[in-house]
């Protein structure tokens, strides 16, 4: 199989190179760069593989079976429409192809989505719960890191019916550094992030709260009314990770052990989730570098009040957020073993 | 004054020396350390002033004014008795006279609390509440790093009406890790903790929930039912400082700016408490060696749901959690300028 | 082939763990744990593999090919010859047989040798020094982190010529704190380590320079005096990598187009050898968790002087550094290619 | 005394207003942005003074005593003009007046002096040497942070005789990351710091070589041929601090001993210099924000060789190595004390 990279030296597109040169079934046709053309990716990006990177103009679509997008929205979007219009299979992991709506696309992002057409027929890949529509797909919107965070343990729960209610969730969440971008910041840079720790776009404010909330809605099905959400993404200074601390009202007559249940039934065979034991703490060191989610469970009972489930769950952001979901994805499009290439 | 300090060579001990070491009222008599006797506290503790340690067994009261104790609970309380009884007034940066009922003192510290008579009476130093008490106040019970995070913005809210009835408050803390001790561990060394990230004690489990239940309720008064707290602390990766993330559901007509005024008309005159302007994330390179506690407020509106206030929270857990807190409650105490020798 | 591992549950253990399980032509019999025996490598070491860990005294050697140890000086030696007795090839990631001369290893590690016999048979595992020696081996000692970056860049430099006559070599190396082992201590705990920096063991007080100097001699023969060196490693708050900085007073004639002669010469077939561009600086991004040396080269003319080459040479402490070379002269020691199972 | 800074959002600049807003013998009348005129201080750096910011059109010097400028080189130089013109003294952090010859500067700065006529009369302000001439000085050049660092040990040693005719001093530095400025780049962002560890400017080639080779020269006097140094700056991934490690062959009849005698008498009434006691090895943690310059010696004696002195000296860069200095020379320049508003 045939692939290319168009975003290559970026952290999100340098990580997915790394896991496209080590993939058995796929050969990497050119990666591109229009910052880093004529140079090799090792070069751009210290210890990352000895990839040559080429301007997007020099781009040819013959014979190639796959494109990953790492680009940023709306650049994403043109980029599809060339190569799906070649017959290309293309892997979005930009945000233009995550909402259905290119109203709510417009209210977000600020701008008219380029192909409000291709809309309804992107597969959301959360990979885990897309399996009936990724074989064969054209176009994947690879979830954001955020949200992939997010869903994994919530899908469940919700579809269980374990939530309570006219309950409002809450997300906090704290993601490692290289979610803000290779491109230097003030925010970013070393002095300003080591020893600090801070939140942004608090509430309903940060562009991954509709993606989640839309998407959960679907995934759920009509017949549940899904909890609205607030979310506040912190900066974490930490290269890589995002651990997400959800607080979930239970509904009535759900304890530790249905809501365990309602998570271990939907991931028994998963290979990349992981439903942690009664007692244990997910932490990032049991997810960075790997495609794994990993999710912890608590309840407890303030007095007087419904019962609150805490979940947190643990990615790392440039992989199972990112790179990782993407090789998972095309493996499911492709009918490969969705592990190919991957670190479980 | 002549001052002397218990458990010299932990992070709170030799913080608060260094603090009391360019006091201009404070005269250090003595510094106590079980472990480094004989040494100077710069040679225990690097960058640490050139304080000689002594043994606790070689300690006079005589001529002393203020004892201030860093001593693991139990162990604290056991000194304050001996120096109250000496008439040393005694500032306790332990548990051991944060909780105010006995009971509730044997069942989450697992012991016979060592002298029940004297909880009535000490004053909770969470400063500026304390106000009235601390003038000549002989025992001091400094209040813990998360409550003090928690409870100055929590505290005129609640007294405002801000909080809907029946609401439960989602507190998600983040801290810094010499929050956990000096006392070297698996889990609080380097390569575990660089790159790392992880909840603990989640729900109702962390012993500065009662803590932070009772002085709510103590300071909000009997005519206010105050809310339950869920309370997850997660260990940061950065060596001090507490960002708690705090979910407020809001009682019918209060907005932002109704909470906003609850908070700087509570805290206007303060020289340690800052209310950031709307729109401005507090971070703790704000607060980080410094006595100053600074608040962010944002309000959302979740569809069909109770407005949500979100309140972030800043401090340096060593000082304005811990050693800068107590040398503020010592100025009160002796009726110094509030300021005096700290940071703001 | 069938393997184990003593001393699974430390840095160097849990990392040659990871390596082995994915390893093509390895079968992990059993990996044997003091302190975890009974659990899983999973729960003791958090994104770990999930390898049972077994007591010591349960450890058959029936079927067993290769064993690795990983286990304190002295207790290693006694390890490896109840193996070597039954026929097992040991891979020693130990000091215990580093040094040839047991008079020497009784002067730096304060005890007799506990099987001098074992001494001359044991092969120096600097794998791309060790061709020769490594196939059907019995006995390999597997190098210490630091001289590994050291004795890569220089063998072929002594071997060349290239160092002036009568000199000293300075090697300022930088290490990542996983050196120092998992074992809690308070130096190596995160609120000392962040920020902080310093040397140890200055000058000629390390154990791994006599390690150096007498394998430099050995592999670089008879005909050539070789220099003595200077050695001064400093704890570098990086979980991982060491990065080695070598001034070599260059003998006459010598430039660095003749000293990366020297080197390219050396390493050009080599897959984890890698000499730098002129004018690329080698960092730790470079290789952490990669068997991969990268070696940078800048010569420049003091006034007066002889013309000074400065070496950068950096390296994984736990990959090239321990486990990964351990990997790799197992792969050496039984014909399978050497980059199996490793990362270049 | 009324003072000002001309370059205040900088980490140099921003340093040095917080010294002078609680340096009891100093107004500061404005502080100069180029970028941030018309905000606060505090509103640009966190945690810094709240200070209003202006333009550098609107300043006036009328009953200015002295300024700070904290500007890039040559915009430095353009700046003292004006305000020794208008007869305010200047202390000049950048290195437009550290190289007392124009032909050196144009050759290492790429582009002529802007005022050569000043060169002579400008006094390098590494305070402990330049006693002397800092009483009423017009124009003090502030030394670099690495000049700091290695010239306060290698003063009294090169005066003393200490080191080995002929020899070449190896300087080998690491530097927090702080030293390279607050605009944001790719090699100072959080992602590519952490974990990382690199040298640059190897060998002869940083511009702080010639300041450090020159100085000595000119410390020591002429009846003394100081040697020629190689100096390798690293990048520490930490924000703050520089240790340097020396190797000086030691002249004939020198020892540990005599060494530290010769600092030890240079330095025994500075109270901001500190030999450490024998066998303790400076850190980081011993200096950070302090005016603190930390020394440790130690001498090795390699088999047939000059025995080699092996200094370690600590600093804060941005105290000690930028505005902690420029205030020490502030105080000698005005007559107060020296350690008035710096922590020892």
């Amino acid at each position: 199989m045939h692939g290319a990279v168009y975003g290559a030296t970026g952290y999100t597109g340098s990580e997915l190179i790394g896991l496209l040169v080590r993939h058995p079934g796929v050969e990497l046709r050119f990666a591109v760069s229009s910052s880093g053309a004529g140079r090799s990716l090792a070069d751009v990006v210290p210890g990352a593989p000895d990839v040559p990177l080429v301007a997007a103009d020099a781009v040819l679509t013959d014979g190639l079976d796959v494109a990953f997008l790492c680009l940023p929205h709306g650049a994403a979007a043109e980029t599809a429409l060339r190569l799906l219009d070649a017959g290309v299979r293309v892997i979005d992991l930009s945000a233009d192809f995550r909402l259905p709506d290119a109203d709510l696309y417009a209210a977000w992002y600020n701008r008219a989505h380029p192909s409000p057409a291709h809309l309804a027929g992107a597969v959301y890949g959360l990979t885990e719960h897309a399996r009936g529509a990724l074989p064969r797909a054209s176009l994947v919107a690879n979830p954001g890191c955020y949200p992939t965070s997010v869903l994994l343990p919530l899908v469940p729960l919700v579809r269980a019916g374990a939530v309570a209610t006219g309950a409002v969730i809450v997300a906090d969440s704290k993601s490692g550094i290289s979610g803000a971008g290779r491109v230097p910041l003030l925010h970013t840079s070393f002095v300003e992030v080591a020893g600090n720790f801070k939140a942004y776009s608090v509430g309903r404010s940060h562009r991954h709260l509709p993606e989640m909330e839309v998407q959960l809605a679907r995934l759920v099905g009509r017949s549940i009314a899904p909890p609205p959400l607030i979310f506040t993404p912190h900066l974490l200074p930490v290269p890589r990770g995002i651990l997400s601390t959800l607080y979930v009202p239970l509904a009535p007559g759900f304890d530790l052990a249905a809501v365990r249940t309602a998570l271990t039934d939907a991931y028994a065979a998963e290979p990349f989730v992981t439903v942690l034991p009664p007692g244990e703490q997910v932490q990032l060191a049991h997810v960075v570098r790997t495609n794994r989610c990993a999710i912890s469970l608590e309840v407890c009972q303030p007095p007087d009040s419904a019962a609150m489930l805490i979940v947190t769950s643990a990615i790392d952001n440039l992989v199972k957020g990112a790179a990782g979901q993407a090789v998972q994805n095309m493996n499911a499009v492709f009918g490969l073993p969705e592990t190919t290439g991957l670190l479980g």
